[in-house]
């Protein structure tokens, strides 16, 4: 009797292979890092701040500090004439008083004296010993920077879940922060599996091959805000392969690539589903299908194909929201996208969703969409050459040339 | 006789100030990697492989090789019989050759056995003993990755100055390359000046102010590509600032806030001109007018507003270019933009080069773009509020509401 070797019987739906793995994440928890460090990271709380800022009324320009009604009706023509009582230094608290007719001499930065509430700017004045010109009028509170202006004590000046950028870093050390909490890099650990691997720049005998994607999936790891650990090559034995998978598994992700396929040497799921548990295994996408998900010791492990693009592109959209779900952050977070024209048709298969690698030129003013006719999932070239990807959901068969398009840009 | 105290008496054009510093501007040289440390790194020579990737005829499936000449006509009722000689392994030589009427039952990545010229996936196929059903037909060259199909030996890879990404590395790694060459991130020195200056943490006095601008411009230089020194405050001494600025210059480039008006102690441009070469200072931009810029000891150096708006606005037009020029990068790498229309109108003076921080929110499916009413360049606040910017250029005075406008993101 003729027997059908094992194959994949199904493959889930992209949508529900999300929906399956998202309902398995949680976030990392929160660490303090210090400022320097802080660059964007997701904030794991909301910053209140505890002083005003600025700290006190201060002159906004270089000129004098005036009582703004004096400077009413001022003109070129007509100039304001006041005395100048004294003169404000930066960082030094003043005891001047400002009263009628009078004025003092002001750096940026410095100290508001009482009773002035405008400063002059000095390109608009003219000394003479102790009288100043001023040959423009200035309203009430005209280039002064006032109390809590910027941010006031007990205000919420940033909120959880919000990516530090440099103002925001900023901000916090104005407040009289160095420090911030967090949210936790996840640490992910990476395995590529198969005896045939050798590590890059060992010689490859006749048959073995470079172990390429523990290095390009670390990059996409800490790409993502993820802190990548190359935990190195696993060698097609069910007994090491799961001794590995479970040590992987202290980190809070683990990415195995190899042996996720269906045939006899395919230890990855068989050894998920032995030390913990297989969710799935087989996804409706390409390239990436034979793509597996389970949990070791409560931990997502993904198993991708060993052909480099197929690990890449089924990382890209089955762990990447993972890790990023992992710091509260959205699915398409870091994700840019260009409007482009297709060059020419792509054709898909119904029920699957496909993942077309293209290079954009412009042409006239319009911006072209090359899908890239390298074949095979082992090309990595066919990404190298790739400005970005569009996708070809389930429910469709081909896209026309010049149907416009979304890319997804790497 | 009244006089007119020093103020800026003209101010540069962002473009004549933006010429004067690209052409002070020297790429930074290059340095080997490790390849986890290559992602976001600019390539500094071109990448020639010296093997051919995959280096042998590989299975792209769980399978069956075989000729494909033999499988021609087979189908699901009319089964092609072959019979199985033997099994081809991952990561181990063969040196079976398959002959008509002959298949080898193979594993993805497997050597392809002499004679074969294509796989048969195993979904395809049912056996009996060494008899084997095959149920499609397949091509010549069908599911297999030829010698060098990714990358020929001699072949050019990867081309100098590109930005290396995830599949980049792998694509190096796989070429059997664990480094990389590539441009050396540029050191930079972070000075703030201003004897009112306190390090964030520290209890304020009277008249005193945190110390943001050292922290937020390191995490600008840090996203840029740079590496950020944050070298301390200078107080307001012409000797320590000169000692300072020179010092600082050690590195590839430096950033001076605080300092840069007109005032007596605006001590930075003077320092400048003392210890190099001040090449301007004053640029029609807002915020940010107070720009100078020179050169010491060969380096760039960028006097900054101390005012932390006004800093980050004019690292964000003027040393942002420098630092990407110096690391081979064009001046808008990094940025991306979306078109929106403006929420309210927007007043500016003609001839300045203004930049207005604006929040973007949708309604209605129109992305709208609120121009942030805070006031002041001290105000961090409207920074961190802002989703990105708009510019108005010296030419115009104002846009009308409803305007589209292209924003950039912060």
């Amino acid at each position: 009797m003729f027997v059908r070797m094992r194959g994949f019987t199904q493959y889930i739906r992209l949508s529900e292979a999300l929906k399956t793995i998202l309902s398995n994440i949680r976030p990392t928890g929160s660490e303090i890092v210090p400022l320097e460090n802080a660059l964007g990271r997701v904030l794991a709380e909301d910053v209140v701040s505890e002083v005003n800022v600025p700290p006190f009324d201060r002159s906004a320009v270089d000129g004098f500090a005036v009582r703004a009604k004096d400077t009413f009706g001022a003109s070129p023509q007509r100039p304001v004439v006041l005395r100048i009582v004294g003169s404000v230094a930066i960082g030094i608290p003043t005891s001047l008083s400002i009263k009628r007719g009078e004025a003092a001499k002001i750096m940026t930065g410095a100290m508001m004296p009482r009773g002035a509430d405008a400063s002059v700017m000095v390109e608009n004045t003219k000394t003479n010993g102790v009288k100043l010109k001023i040959f423009a009028p200035v309203t009430p509170g005209k280039n002064v920077s006032t109390l809590g202006e910027d941010i006031r004590a007990g205000d919420v000046a940033l909120r959880r879940g919000q990516v530090l950028r440099p103002q925001d870093i900023g901000l916090l050390a104005s407040m009289g922060n160095l420090s911030a909490r967090v949210i936790r890099r996840p640490s992910v650990g990476i395995l590529s599996t198969g005896s045939e691997l050798r590590e890059p720049g060992k010689r490859l005998t006749p048959a073995k091959v470079t172990n390429a994607n523990s290095y390009s999936l670390a990059a996409y790891v800490q790409r993502c805000g993820g802190i990548p650990k190359i935990l190195g090559i696993v060698p097609d034995k069910p007994e090491i392969t799961k001794k590995m998978l479970s040590k992987a598994a202290l980190n809070d992700m683990v990415l195995v690539s190899g042996g996720s396929s269906v045939g006899e040497k395919d230890l990855v799921p068989e050894a998920i589903a032995s030390v913990g548990k297989l969710l799935f295994h087989g996804v409706a996408i390409r390239p990436g299908s034979p793509t597996g998900f389970g949990i070791i010791r409560g931990k997502p492990v993904f198993a991708l194909a060993g052909f480099s693009v197929a690990a890449l592109v089924a990382f890209d959209l089955l762990a990447r929201p993972a890790l990023l779900a992992m710091q509260c952050l959205p699915p398409d977070y870091g994700r840019y996208r260009v409007r482009a024209k297709l060059a020419r048709k792509i054709s898909s298969a119904l029920g699957r969703f496909e993942v077309v690698r293209v290079s954009l030129r412009c042409e006239q003013g319009v911006i072209l969409a090359e899908p890239i006719a390298i074949a095979g999932s082992s090309s990595l070239s066919s990404m190298t050459k790739a400005n970005g990807f569009i996708v070809v959901p389930e429910d469709v068969e081909r896209l026309e040339k010049g149907h416009e398009v979304e890319v997804e840009l790497y």
